[in-house]
């Protein structure tokens, strides 16, 4: 039976002193650099443990992973950090519940590490009548329409409360396309958000590191502009937001890569919200350290599957009486156990226990792939790794192979 | 990573080879028999394994325990048996495409015993103008309106495609409240078929047993003629059909009470469709050796949590900020590691993992509270369990203790 680091008492569930770490110094250790693309392997030590880097982070947006157990996120897929929005749990069940059950860590029975956005994200998505002001954003609530106003101080507050090991500052991400002179401002007022959170957070110091954020929409200028001014703060790691928001794919690199060389060498780079399966190798070799994206676990609801040849599209007729697994070179639990014709059965079905599945083997193959990535960048392999990827893409992402 | 005994093969998965049980001896075996009740414990050998009775069979509807894999159905709850549904699986995706993926244990990636109903219950309460005929009954597909036509040697075909171990011959189960002359002739129909059905099986051995159902309504006359009848086919074992469709419990504990000394002492016998958690230990006190309900599945979902202290409704505000687990004395994986609040949190916010960890506490409840009744009845404690359990009915089925 799994048992999480934390412990029944009588009062229900509490967690395990931590160590906490040391966020000025050994943070962020590397352990391999490619020379030719600049991308590390890594480890970052934090109060729940380490993570490998590169990391691909499983969303979590109400305290789970939509539809497995932590114990599978361990047991099954070794996942070393999971992400939660912040907005999600502040609004329902709040952050102050979440303490008294001793945060995020003990509320969804995971003891590894958490990293928890700023919540901004999804105030400018999902809230209603949403206002920007210089203190911070009001908006209302998409559950029941209160009122609520988020600043750069209280997201930093509440993302404590939530006990998460990496934090975000709270920013700005504007939409896709954008005028330049409103790019400008909202860099400018996320540079003084960011400067306010990060002097509210160092007022003390429990060991949760937060991480200002890259933002300047597609100008590759205003991109620089802003990370050399973030740069000044001198946090533990910095994040590369505001991509993903309906650009072509080229300018997200484009502007992954337009920071690289500002950002400090010695602090973990994390780029927000990325993405396909075969991107992230892409995004590595522009010097990305931790990424996350809804994709592997929306799309396996959705009935797709992301494989190492592709995609697989499970409601297509041809898997009716298909006896193979999803992919044939897999080990996950899913591609060991079932075959594409019951994994139809089931999504034809509607029956639950088709997502489980499906987010088990579109997770291994993400978190798989970027163990890969890491273990190419140890042996001195990505360039390789790379080239063969890049081959590779202009013949398999279509579904005739699998 | 849980291993099934089927094995992967380059055309997909095959079953591996087992041994086939002698139906004719050994298929039932008592290890204890209750003097005061006449209930008992034993063991069934089946072609994929020994079950120990009495049992609590888990509903898998679809060829899934909805939202449960087979891992923790073996890991997690030592399900020794499931129940699979011929009439569904018989409609999509069909008996001869699961018997080219190897029955339904290599489709559903079972190893253990699987028993399979006839399909009739279903026709009788889901399909579209269906009509009851000497050869069987026809029907419409509740799914596409196509017609279908089920008879007492078609069903048992269907049945040994889909490989279960034990097999269920086609009956009429009639209304509640019906007409005694209607009961009886559904009654003599269904000993008519189950005759046909016995003679078809009979042509040919594969091991699988096949178990006839007493029907008669609520009268007890009736039930007695049905089994006397029946157990002239001399079969591995009976069922007790025709119970939970809407009659007051005491009727049903007095119908199962009715043909207790008329079924054969050497034959299993399963009382179809029932029950709640406190009734489990009236059936097996009227010789009940297999049950099975959807109640602790279907209820997990609702958010309605079986305990051994009564129910527990999650949607009540009472348990917004309780960190107990469902029920402290309960070593399931759901209570091991999740609070009351987080469940409730989870299923406020209608997320899948809810009804996971609900369905993981309301059977391991079910099939722990079926396994402290065999403990019982092994050690000769079952008179004082039962007085005990009653006792408890009269203050415990309220919330206020849990």
């Amino acid at each position: 039976m799994y048992r999480p680091a934390h412990r029944r008492t009588a009062a229900g569930f509490a967690i395990l002193g931590r160590k906490v770490p040391d966020l000025a110094g050994s943070f962020f250790e590397i352990e391999a650099e490619c020379p030719d693309t600049g991308a590390r392997a890594g480890t970052l030590h934090t109060p729940h443990g380490e993570i490998r880097t590169p990391v691909f982070m499983p969303v979590g947006t109400y305290g789970t992973v939509k539809g497995i157990t932590p114990k599978v996120l361990v047991d099954e897929l070794d996942a070393e950090i999971v992400l939660a929005n912040t907005y999600h749990m502040y609004l329902r069940p709040g952050q102050d519940l979440i303490a008294r059950l001793g945060g995020l860590h003990g509320f969804m029975s995971w003891d590894r590490p958490v990293l928890t956005d700023s919540g901004g994200y999804q105030v400018f998505s999902l809230s209603a009548l949403r206002t920007i002001h210089e203190d911070g954003v009001t908006f209302r609530s998409h559950l029941d329409g209160s009122k609520h106003t988020f600043t750069p101080e209280s997201t930093v507050d509440v993302q404590r409360k939530l006990g998460s090991d990496v934090m975000m500052v709270l920013d700005e991400c504007p939409e896709y396309p954008v005028e330049t002179a409103y790019a400008r401002e909202a860099m400018e007022r996320t540079i003084r958000w960011a400067g306010r959170a990060v002097g509210h957070w160092r007022k003390s110091d429990t060991g949760q590191a937060l991480f200002p954020i890259v933002q300047g929409s597609m100008n590759p200028e205003l991109r620089r502009e802003c990370a050399t001014r973030l740069v000044e703060l001198d946090t533990p790691g910095y994040a590369v937001g505001g991509l993903s928001v309906g650009e072509p794919r080229q300018l997200s690199y484009d502007m992954v890569e337009a920071t690289r060389d500002i950002l400090p060498r010695d602090r973990p780079r994390y780029v927000m919200g990325v993405g396909m399966l075969h991107e992230l190798v892409e995004y590595v070799a522009r010097g990305a350290d931790m990424m996350d994206c809804v994709l592997p676990t929306r799309h396996a609801r959705n009935g797709f599957f992301f494989t190492t040849h592709g995609k697989l599209v499970i409601k297509n007729s041809r898997y009716a009486d298909d006896a193979r697994p999803i992919d044939e070179e897999c080990p996950c639990y899913c591609c060991q156990n079932f075959s594409r014709a019951y994994l139809r059965h089931l999504f034809l079905a509607r029956e639950m226990l088709f997502s489980t599945l499906a987010t088990v083997h579109n997770l291994f193959t993400y978190l798989d792939t970027m163990r890969r990535i890491r273990h190419a960048i140890l042996v001195g392999d990505l360039p390789g790794l790379l080239a063969r990827h890049r081959l590779d893409q202009n013949s398999e992402m279509d579904e005739a192979r699998v």
